[in-house]
């Protein structure tokens, strides 16, 4: 027996002749002029336009995601870009390739530990909640995310930023709170300094604004997205890849030779 | 004798202990709460942040671009995420992948005829330089890149709201108006509708803007890419992935037995 | 204080005016000719050729993971090639994007189980190895990897023919025997029929072969992008992904505007 | 009115409860243990099993594409290894997106310069056949694909190699006759060595063996598929990634904080 078709719906998006509809609202009359595109993915994202306060706190949230200097994602963008000028769409999605759990799973680990919290018991004293998720993490000996920096240290300047435009817009609620007692309570169980970083901010007001843990990683590859774009434009004007790549195979060729030389000579 | 290292450079940021540089600027002070998503993809690109009035256009381009319902992208990024769900960086890469010259052609295309044109000569007569584009294109039978739509008839309704809004904010000049005659004398000789459409339109404003062509195509894809986190995050929702697969692969498969049960028959 | 740079090796390949060595053997002498691409598989993995017994069995491997019909990630490509015919490597690299937990989980994880099995213990009694195995998987609530299929039942048609090359090439070894005694046990645990299916015998023939598990991925990956560039030399005698697409993005797009038509009235 | 749909096909596999076809073979009877990789994909792509000729020759073009030490496809498949290494598919994804017209175009470039001259005129006198086709580069003041190499002078040792299995074949024909005249009169007409580099000999030879020049690329990324799995599984031995990295951004880094110095001190 054949399987049944089952209907398929999304409410992204639809045109017509004359209009383009966006989340329900018409784009040249509801959106084009009047949002900016921090807006717009917000209204992606969640189906609805943001409040000027979850505007202002998601603005700055993308804006903290965009530039991180030469990462390597940065670099493989422009090593495609360098093989591939042709298709710019390839060297940013091979640069995205790059955003996992290495880069991103900070705001995204974060961002679940808090809600699963919250979620079992949306009232429950947060200091107890921070020392047993504290516990827990260190009992399995897992790496709490959204703590600590390999660089930032004794703070991450971003945090402090990120929470106070949250303040600022009555959006520092219950899982900043629980996050900042997570990183008191982690900072004396390991004795060491262990502040929320830039990631860590991010998880945190992920949850404040009402998205679900699965799409943090996401909120990070939008605004990487734009990063990349931005080191394209300059590879375009002052191109590095061809010398990092002749460096690196310059280096492992000779390398290599001397090796089988020597072998052929043994 | 080898080859001899020269120096890379990089401007886009960097940081210290305390500090997030981001083109020169301080992330902390000078960037988050102050500017939206928008301004700082023009920063990325341009290294410097936006007029009010750049802000107002290039925001309403980038919005332009984030979402056209289920487009062959949309519809990657989803397959993808159903088949690798743990790693949806990996879906928008995939989708976005597809941002080639069918979807992307026509900003990146305009963009390159109007610089082209207005580089050789600034000044140039601007209905004569029309004409000798409809006739270049006509003669090679080229399409004209940023005209005409299969659905958007007679006019593309983002394109007079694009021009508009760029108006109001004194960045309607010499590249929009070129465009605009190549679509007036595009019609008289081919003898039938070819308005500017949303790419034309894009394209035109990317060259008010001072971006080179090169880099209009990853204009599309930082707004595709906040397009594509849209769609899975109604994916993750309201799943519709595997419906379609199932779909398509029922057809193939029910037909290919079929063919094959009658070629063994035979 | 700067970083000390450190040196970085690679003996993959390298070449000179007149020679081009892999893995440390002359490309046009020792390897054209000589060796089919799943050997040249096998060296670039291992760093030597197989034996004719490994070419047997990890050609076998590699053939079967080729082709699976229209896959989501065949799919993938034909849409992508669709919206970017010009970059035909685009569209691959978009479909091996979701060669991912779903469906190259299986021999991944397989390979896992297996290894670390063994690992622990090389001349541990296998069946009870095989009840600790099922068991710790129970208490989880984990999915045994590499077990049941939802078409082929009661067995997988690969399973047998895959492990019958194996006996013949004198690689069907512990591994082998270790997964087959875990299926036994977990169709008496789980009282219903768990055969072996095609990626749990690819996982175990991949410990036979000595392969790392981090890498049982790759080997799927290398598969499916000799089936993908197949399915593209399709899309372009006979094109499918754009009925695909207009079918997908009709539906959604009527769907969408009866509901705002809906909303409107209401 | 609502489009009518049409119908959708695909001949490359399917299954039943007991059995797995593939371009109408049975996988475990017709395949398993008969076939290798390279003939797999030669099934793939031409729908029938190549004869022992095109299987010596086609694994050859196969075998020569996989390895070309660090070429940045493979520095980008690392990186991006190393950033999500729970994503290998991804990695190699990233690596293949870089086959583009710099890397790849050469054999695309030169396959379908010959279909294209021996199409025209089947039976056309091969020796005006080249004068015509330099003539023709060199008045559009293009680069001719598939002559000259920057190593390999003043030959190219993969193409004699590979021309010597097609002729041990049968299979060094009319398309590999016009590309040696073509090189002959490019050398001739530019007056320096151009010999045909190892991408103008496999385009020559996809031609030989019947592949329209559209999948040449494909090819390629058959090859390089498997060479970057082969340097994943290195890295994961012997990791060189990270290094890279640091080398690249500390030097960024570094002088960008030098200039941004001397800027705020000026």
């Amino acid at each position: 027996m054949p399987r049944q078709s089952k209907p398929i719906q999304s409410n992204m998006g639809w045109s017509t002749v004359d209009r383009v509809v966006v989340q329900g609202l018409d784009l040249t009359q509801q959106l084009l002029g009047k949002v900016n595109l921090g807006d717009m993915a917000f209204l992606e994202l969640t189906g609805r336009l943001p409040t000027p306060q979850q505007s202002a706190v998601f603005n700055a949230m993308l804006v903290t995601l965009v530039e991180h200097g030469l990462t390597p994602q940065a670099m493989v963008a422009r090593l495609v870009h360098m093989s591939a000028p042709e298709a710019l769409q390839a060297a940013v999605a091979a640069g995205l390739c790059g955003v996992g759990s290495v880069f991103a799973g900070g705001s995204e680990g974060a961002a679940k530990m808090l809600q699963e919290a919250l979620t079992a018991d949306p009232k429950a004293e947060l200091a107890a909640v921070a020392r047993a998720i504290v516990a827990d993490f260190r009992g399995r000996r897992a790496v709490i995310p959204g703590l600590g920096h390999a660089r930032h240290k004794p703070i991450d300047p971003r945090t402090p930023r990120l929470f106070e435009i949250a303040a600022a817009n009555q959006l520092r609620g219950r899982y900043v709170a629980l996050m900042e007692l997570i990183a008191v309570e982690a900072e004396r169980a390991y004795n060491r300094p262990l502040p929320i970083n830039g990631t860590g901010a991010i998880g945190a007001l992920c949850c404040e604004l009402g998205f679900d843990w699965r799409i943090a990683r996401g909120i990070a590859v939008i605004g990487r997205a734009v990063g990349l774009v931005g080191h394209l434009a300059e590879e375009i004007r002052q191109p590095i890849a061809r010398e990092i790549h002749l460096r690196a195979e310059d280096e492992c060729s000779t390398q290599a030779q001397k090796m089988h030389g020597s072998l052929m000579a043994s």
